[in-house]
């Protein structure tokens, strides 16, 4: 009999619901239908409705951020930051995770079936935005009896749905809590997932998106995904991690099997991915990252954050290159022009983009601080 | 008619050499037979035969670095630097460029004639090192008549060739201008090539190197050289130049068409390299890239460097990430704790990577004065 991993949470499972029972009209026009939505709640609402918490996943995560599955060993993908005392603490907070439309861990994404196809959509799915994910998960905390969010929180692509939360919904939003994130893709991030994006389509075995009967674009989607790893890691951090180590022999082999253990180490992370994402999400999702800008038809980053309410808690890390901290910096700055409360911090870390789920020690007390004084209406 | 773009160095042509009678030993312990070396010279050896420089190019150069071949519109890759009163002044100068060892641009590479098999050696190709690449580059010396180098330069590879024929040939370099360079690679570095490499052996077209009758593996070239791009140019560079700008609309296309200016800036990159460049190349270059180490077989950095004669001028780039100032500076500290003379400057500059390629109006003077001091014996 194997034990379970002990987690204050005890066992957690993903469940979903169908929502929008008229269809989704998303950002392009596009109305999609039918739309579940794959979600985890950890600890309870309270009786005021008013403790909830909404955290939100990056490209490739999904709704379990905490706790660890029936039979799983690795728990949710923030399980460091949430749970009794945790940063995110469930003794008192409702958090909520859900995953995004276009993904393919439970909500409705290219992998699913097309209703009148009775196939996967593929390509035929259409392009969805933050905006639109941040509209799905509004209707699920409609479901769930949330009537305002304590916070909204995330990293990376949960970062901007936490900035988007605040402009679309201000009325519902008493808090932002977002890390190692931008306001809008520079065009070097642009490139990055370009490149990601053709590495998936030039394999042959995409097949225009059509590659669910068959074992699709494997050694494409691999690439991508090697191509990202890098840039979630600093300069530094992989040097420490790695350096110029030889794997299992003391000299080069002189011809093009692995010699360097960061060769080894990311042909494992493409690997892996492979068995666990779909490579349509990942363009539908990359495109989502690049198509976001939270100033999209206000006309500057001030004016996106008007009419908003919250109170903003913007983290950054030193050694984030793929989202370098003047970009948050640049959002903490419009927020205070307009009056409003922004707290902007650079976190000193060696972790690159990864710190927003590796850093938690550091983390943790500054998010606990906030929370407070957002709890107990100080800011 | 068309007329020819005027070039003080006149029209130029790339001459080639068979070297190696008896076969070249590599470093790897294999003999490569036979040896073509492509190369071009500009300006003349004066007849102390001690005014030569030669210039080493990067990754995907060739011996073609300054002037215009007949019925083309561009000039050499490194033009900006080499002809009359130019960085490198063929007035005073003998230059001399030549194609690496395991290119595609006339030097025996994986592309080349396999003597015993009537074929392409595709990856029966031996491995290359810069150091195997600077022994040829002796040889074509010898041949030239050349007794003693002014200056060996080049940026990127180049300057790994540069570093290592100080310390290869001690007797016969008088001083190196190594440019946006590195004594070795580290693990991001390694990361990057990696990701080249994975690109083109994911495509099945690559066929493990044997596809020289057919197409080719276009569509992971492609890729591979979209990855190395991002990496050549700064992050507020690309910013400058293209910015959130789209394509040819108003508006975002929601699909997977272009939409970005730095997307189909990137493809056609990619494109253009395909008509280009050989695949199997890359993959020996970007090896030899990884495998070079300065150092290597002395066992620290000032080591290696204890018998070298040179002095050396070292230029890095404040915006380049791909290879940063800092690892050109480790060389400059580990050549002055020997009593050396080493100038090391980063200048300010945001074309990245690129830089070494762009920026002659700043590296001009700096060198030209550099290189006045040492023909006249003074450093």
């Amino acid at each position: 009999m194997t034990e379970l991993p002990f987690n204050e949470l005890g066992s957690i499972e993903t469940k979903s619901i169908e929502l929008f029972p008229e269809g989704l009209q998303l950002e392009s026009g596009v109305t999609l239908f039918p739309i579940t939505i794959a979600y985890e709640t950890y600890g309870k609402l309270n009786e005021g409705c008013d403790n909830a918490i909404l955290v939100c996943h990056a490209l490739s995560g999904g709704a379990h951020a905490a706790g660890f599955h029936p039979g799983e060993k690795k728990p949710g993908w923030w399980d460091v930051m949430i749970g009794p005392g945790k940063a995110f603490d469930t003794n008192r907070y409702f958090v909520v995770s859900s995953n995004v439309l276009g993904s393919c861990y439970g909500s409705t994404g290219p992998s699913s079936l097309h209703p009148a196809k009775g196939k996967p959509y593929g390509l035929r799915f259409p392009v969805v935005t933050v905006r639109d994910m941040v509209k799905a998960q509004r209707q699920l905390l409609d479901f769930l009896g949330v009537r305002s969010l304590l916070t909204v929180t995330g990293g990376s692509m949960g970062g901007m749905q936490a900035l988007q939360w605040a402009v679309s919904y201000p009325e519902l939003v008493r808090s932002v809590i977002a890390i190692a994130t931008t306001h809008r893709h520079s065009a070097q991030q642009i490139a990055f997932n370009e490149v990601a994006r053709q590495a998936v389509m030039a394999d042959p075995a995409w097949q225009q998106g059509d590659y669910y009967e068959t074992e699709g674009p494997r050694l494409g989607l691999a690439v991508a995904r090697m191509v990202g790893h890098i840039t979630y890691l600093s300069d530094l951090g992989m040097e420490q991690k790695f350096g110029r180590r030889l794997r299992n022999r003391e000299r080069f082999g002189y011809d093009f099997s692995l010699d360097f253990e960061v060769e080894s180490y990311l042909r494992h992370q493409g690997q892996s991915f492979v068995e666990r994402f779909d490579a349509n999400s990942l363009l539908y999702i990359t495109k989502a990252l690049d198509y976001f800008d939270v100033a999209n038809g206000y006309g500057s980053l001030s004016k996106a954050f008007r009419e908003t309410r919250a109170s903003y808690l913007l983290l950054a890390f030193s050694s984030d290159w793929l989202y370098p901290p003047h970009q948050l910096k640049e959002v903490a700055q419009a927020i205070r022009r307009l009056g409003k409360d922004a707290t902007y911090c650079e976190i000193k870390s060696d972790y690159g983009h990864d710190a927003f789920l590796l850093e938690h020690q550091i983390q943790t007390p500054m998010i606990q601080s906030f929370l407070d004084r957002v709890a107990k209406g100080k800011i």
